[in-house]
């Protein structure tokens, strides 16, 4: 039974990285189909339908995928890092190896995200939304252990996840700038947008607005 | 001779407006087809090309003429009000009429951007690029005339106008916000960078890097 179970998972992870490999800048999701797919993983086009109902469920389970593992690793390179410059830094470069191992997912990203069904729309907002929750989070810990304010925090996270995933699917876009060059604008952004919120916040005690 | 050349920008107008009309959040520009176009202007397809080659110069007109005159706008926004707050506000504000007024515009935008042709994309890139260089001048001015100084001002200018283009393109994808609540996330958005600017030079006037 157990082995039943591992066997079904292969086949599963076949399935989706079939589907993932068969993605590029020019192919999209809706353009696959379900039997190439198939005979891709090495499975018969009616088995298929034991893993998931639809090509789209596929997909939807890949976005699912792809988001947890991201979120690990980038929860992962904030906590190894304790100061400032570390953490932002250490985002920054963990964000930008994965988005170079998986060019394609973010391929996926950037189309479905534009023209993809509503279910494929929301899922991503989903998993953008998990990312700026997680790193709000890590951002309001950094402060209580530094003994800084920020404004906002959420606002704070979600500009800077803003400018994160849109320069990163601009860089593999188009390709004219290099990995370091990159890096270090999408750094010298999030510091700015960092020191901006701490600037509102010690704006804000001088002078509080109403609540 | 006068007559003829405004009764052909007269046609040409009305065919850019029959391909705009025909865009929708479901429906992308490669959807569109040439005939039903000229339909819907009123002209016989064969006319069609005495104005563009193709629906894709058509659309690339498109993006040029629309990319002028939101610039025109933010410009005419942003010389309108001297002080900060108001300059931030003044240009989200005009942004976010632009693009509720336009919202088909920003469908194709959003679209194309993510599935168009290399060239639609190039085209595009191309427009936000005018926009950065655009809003840069003017922040640049803006901290001569007040006497502050700002880091890097290409780089808050183009952190500026990711913010502002990727939470509006989601605000009219997802219309779950009000104008109101966009408009103040945007504006806070705006003014933590640019404060975050400020702090970044007053840190690098203590301890300049290296030049």
């Amino acid at each position: 039974m157990a082995v039943r179970a591992q066997q079904k998972e292969r086949t599963r992870r076949a399935l989706i990285d079939a589907a993932l490999g068969q993605i590029s800048a020019e192919r999209g999701f809706s353009n696959l189909s379900l039997r190439e797919v198939a005979r891709e993983a090495g499975v018969a086009p009616t088995s298929f339908y034991r893993h998931f109902p639809d090509l789209e469920a596929l997909g939807l389970a890949l976005v699912d995928e792809a988001g947890t593992e991201l979120r690990r690793r980038m929860r992962e390179a904030r906590q190894r890092f304790g100061t400032e410059g570390g953490v932002v830094r250490a985002s920054v470069d963990t964000f930008i190896q994965f988005l170079i191992g998986n060019a394609n997912l973010f391929y996926l990203l950037s189309r479905e995200r534009a023209v993809g069904s509503p279910a494929f729309r929301r899922a991503i907002r989903r998993e953008i939304d998990h990312f700026i929750d997680e790193l709000a989070c890590d951002l309001e810990r950094e402060c209580r252990d530094r003994g800084i304010l920020m404004s906002d925090i959420s606002i704070v996270a979600e500009s800077m996840v803003t400018i994160v995933f849109n320069e990163g699917l601009e860089f593999i876009d188009n390709k004219e700038e290099n990995v370091q060059d990159v890096t270090q604008k999408m750094v010298q952004q999030l510091r700015m947008i960092a020191l901006g919120a701490e600037a509102m916040a010690r704006r804000e005690q001088i002078s509080p607005g109403p609540e």
